[in-house]
This record gives C-alpha cells, sequence and structure tokens, in this order.
C-alpha cells in the first residue's frame, strides 16, 4: 500500500493510498480521511463510513466536493472512498462509454467475458478494501456504508446482501430499481448477461423481500433530479420496503438536482445518522 | 446576462451566468450563491463576498470545493466568483503557461501589448462585476472581498487601492509580495512592462505604506504549502503592516498546504469575519 499524497484537512488527514488488488488484478486508488481522533497524540481507532461514488467519478469527487470533512472531524469518524471501477484493465470498448466499464464498474461482481476476471467491485468494496484498510490504518470494523447514484445502489445492495456487516446504510439519488432502468439495463446484461433472473441479486428494490436484517434504509432524493423519471425510481424502493415491512425513510427534497450540490448540502443529516448507529453520539 | 444553470444548495441557489464584458472585452462567466433570505416568498437583498481565485481556476473552484455555502446560507452572505482571465481573446501565447495569460489574468489592468486591451481584470472585479450583480441580482453594495494565492493578491490589492469600498478583507496564501517572487516578475514584466516602479500599485506590501485606510487584513498560511517559500511571502507584508501600523491577523496553521482542504478547514472564519464587518451578525 503507497501513500501517493497527504493533505492536512479539519485536523485530520485526507490520504490518498495506491495498493494491488487482488479481487480486481490491477492497481487501484483510494482515498481516506482520517479524523483527529484517529491521529494524534494519543490516536485511537475509529469507525469508517465507506463512500461509492457514481458514474464517471473517482476516489476523488466525494472528498472535493462533499464537505463531508468538517463533522466526519468532528464526530470522530473516517471516510473511506474507493474508486468507481477497475483502472487500465485494457478490455476492449472499456472506455466507450461514460455508463459501462471504466468509471462504471456498478459495485457487482461481473459474471460475463471478457468482464469477469477484473469487474469485481462487489467483493473489492466489501470485502478486500475494509479488510486492507482495518489491517494498515487507525479504524475499527464498525463500518457504515453509503453512496451516490450508481454508488446509492451499491451501498443498498452491499447492505441488504450482508446482515451485521454494516451498522447503517443511506443513499443519494440511488438507482433503486436497476433492473427497470437503462443505466442497469446495460449494465447487467453486460456484466452479467441476459438471464434476468441473474439479475436479482444486485437490484435493491428485488433485495427487499429476503431482506434478513432490517437496517432501516436513509435515501435522500431531489424533486428536480434530471435523472429521478428514467433512472432512479426510487418509488420501487419504497414499495417493495412497504410490503415486506422494510424501514425506509425517503425524503424529497424540492427542487434539488443530481449535482454534488445536492449532496454537500444534505451530507451532514447522513453523517449523524451513521455517528448514530456506530455509537459515536 | 444568461443565466447558463442553476443548483438548488443549502436551500440557496448556485447559479452560473454568461455575459458580455466590457472592461475585458469578450464574453465572460461568473458564478453566484444566492442565500435563502435572498430568495423566498420575502426576499431581501443581501451583502456579497467576492471571492477571487487562484491560477488555472475558473468560477468553479472555490464553489465546488470550499465547502462555503453551508455557513454562507444561514448568514445571508451572497458570494460571487468571477472567473481568473479574459477567456478565448486569441492573444498569441495565452494558452503557453498556466502562471500567464489564461487563468492567470492576476487582477490587474495590462498595460503592455498585446495584453492591455483584454486583460483587465482589476478593472473587472473592482467595477464591472458588482455593477453588474448590483442590478440585475438580489445583492446589495455593501462588499467583502476574499480569495486564495493569486486570488489573494487581488484581494488585497482590490481593498487597498480602493479605500470605502469593501467591509473587510481576507486572503488564504496570497501572493504577498508579488514584485519579489518568481509568478509575480513574470506576470507583472509580462503585463505592465520592464519598469518595475510601475508594479508597485499592484503589490500588496508595497501598497501598504500609502493605505488611507486601515481596514484589518486576515490572512491564513499553512506551513507546508509548497509554495510558502519561493512565491508567496507573507513575512513581507506582516513586517510592511507592522512598520505602518496598518492591522494584520497572520494565521499560520501547521501542516496545512496550498490546496481546497486547506480552504475548506478555514473558509467559516473568513465567513464570520465578513459576516461580522457587513453587520450579519
Amino acid at each position: 500500500m503507497e501513500l501517493l499524497s497527504t493533505n492536512l484537512c479539519f485536523g485530520g488527514e485526507h490520504r490518498r493510498y495506491r495498493h494491488a488488488s487482488h479481487a480486481l488484478a490491477c492497481d487501484m486508488e483510494f482515498a481516506v480521511f482520517l479524523p483527529p481522533a484517529a491521529l494524534g497524540p494519543e490516536p485511537a481507532p475509529v469507525p469508517v463510513l465507506y463512500w461509492l461514488s457514481g458514474l464517471t467519478c473517482t476516489d476523488q469527487n466525494f472528498m472535493q466536493k462533499a464537505g463531508a470533512q468538517r463533522l466526519a472531524a468532528q464526530l470522530g469518524l473516517a471516510i473511506v472512498c474507493p474508486d468507481t471501477s477497475p483502472r487500465g484493465v485494457n478490455l476492449p470498448g472499456e472506455d466507450d462509454s461514460y455508463d459501462f466499464g471504466s468509471g462504471a464498474g456498478f459495485y457487482l461482481n461481473a459474471t460475463r467475458q471478457p468482464w469477469a476476471r477484473h469487474y469485481r467491485m462487489y467483493d473489492y468494496v466489501v470485502t478486500e478494501l475494509p479488510a486492507l484498510v482495518e489491517a494498515r490504518l487507525p479504524v475499527t470494523d464498525q463500518r457504515a456504508i453509503s453512496g451516490h447514484s450508481m454508488g446509492g445502489h451499491g451501498a443498498l445492495v452491499c447492505a441488504l446482501r450482508n446482515p451485521g456487516r454494516y451498522r447503517s446504510v443511506s443513499a443519494f439519488a440511488p438507482i433503486a430499481h436497476p433492473s427497470q432502468c437503462p443505466w442497469g439495463e446495460k449494465a447487467f446484461s453486460g456484466y452479467l448477461g441476459d438471464d434476468r433472473e441473474r439479475w436479482a441479486a444486485w437490484d435493491a428494490t428485488l433485495l427487499i423481500p429476503q431482506a434478513r436484517e432490517r437496517l432501516p434504509l436513509l435515501v435522500d432524493q431531489g424533486t428536480a433530479d434530471e435523472f429521478l423519471d428514467t433512472q432512479l425510481n426510487p418509488e420501487a424502493l419504497v414499495d417493495a420496503c412497504e410490503r415486506h415491512h422494510h424501514p425506509i425513510q425517503l425524503r424529497m427534497h424540492r427542487g434539488y438536482d443530481h449535482s454534488y450540490f445536492f449532496i454537500a448540502s444534505f451530507i451532514d443529516d447522513h453523517l449523524l445518522h451513521h455517528a448514530q448507529a456506530l455509537g459515536l453520539r
């Protein structure tokens, strides 16, 4: 694990690392924010919020634009931001579109060739990356997970598939029912093949009926989001939750769009939600 | 003045505009954050913080990375971010380096050809842009000014040259004595010519002796700033202030660098400084 850079931020440290990923069979970069409580003269390991970003993002978008460090520093919460796909693996067509391949790993394990060898972002963010940071950085195995858009889908799916692994989950404008929207259909058919039955394991709305843990879902959505009508479908997730008595709080924010200006406006609420579940307040 | 985009943010609005600038003889884009108090059912005009960005920036860096909107929304403070130079004026060599020409207007009025016609960022940020926004947006003529690096230099120079025009001024890691550093020497010789006596009017440290207003200077500087030793020289500014009894508060922040992670960490202090001078608290 190679340290690429360090920036002091709100008394804590924003760091970027590069490491060889076994799950993805390539080198990966990620970012971490360590709050003051994890550093300094009497450091103590702190819990981690894993943040999964959306299409086209890297580990940097959230760290630079969300403004999360201010409150995370106060709460004593670390934040880990992985990249959004394997990088530089030279698969044919991997850079041809913004919503498939590079920058668009969709937090699943691909089964279709040629993607199956490298595109295993689910294993990476659920297992490999937490094991790495918990072994090498001053953080605990108390985890929360959140994300935006494709990353909101990822956060919901990671939490719903792994009872007990996360203390809390939230999402901003998630792709809530990817089996039934253009982004999801393109990604799932490309990474998983055309058998739609295999898609259900990667669709938050379809995971709700068999969820073995009633982890409350906090979902924020802007009403002026340019992708709300065609791609996101939070109502499908809410319907599934209501039918199966799964706790969900969907907050519709009038006039907000899909950008980081939306995320920044409400990230503190999410940090407080996770901090409470993690016993930080 | 053409509205390019609007994003809701902390109950206010982040907007981008394009307009034809007379001072610069080209089209310019700028960004504004309007707090909730300036909008809504009973809007009232609000004071403005003008933010001048550093080398290579556009109107967007501060708006996306500083995290200033949260507190500005609470305080009822608008923020206006101009671009950092004229754009697309097709002067020979304007895009050849990051520290001269495009993205590097240095907030002065060029006198040397071929720059003199377009490179008049001083007139633009001090006069034209405020006149425009005060006529067209719900803001008052109560102004504060701040900036980073090249923009910190700009903020100090604009305030020192215009007694009564700004209620308050601050800077992050300003180029405090540009006549005596590589960035400033390159810019001033290129835009103003080789007569160093003409440079003094654009150098905060050299403006202190004749300052007609004792506007307190708030300056934040990181000790790990990679440009501190070669380009910034806040000590020269402090020395001039001490000799001439000009109030200055230079805050040295151990371990912080030149990035927006540094700005974000302390922007709230600056917003509170300006809010107090503007009578907002």
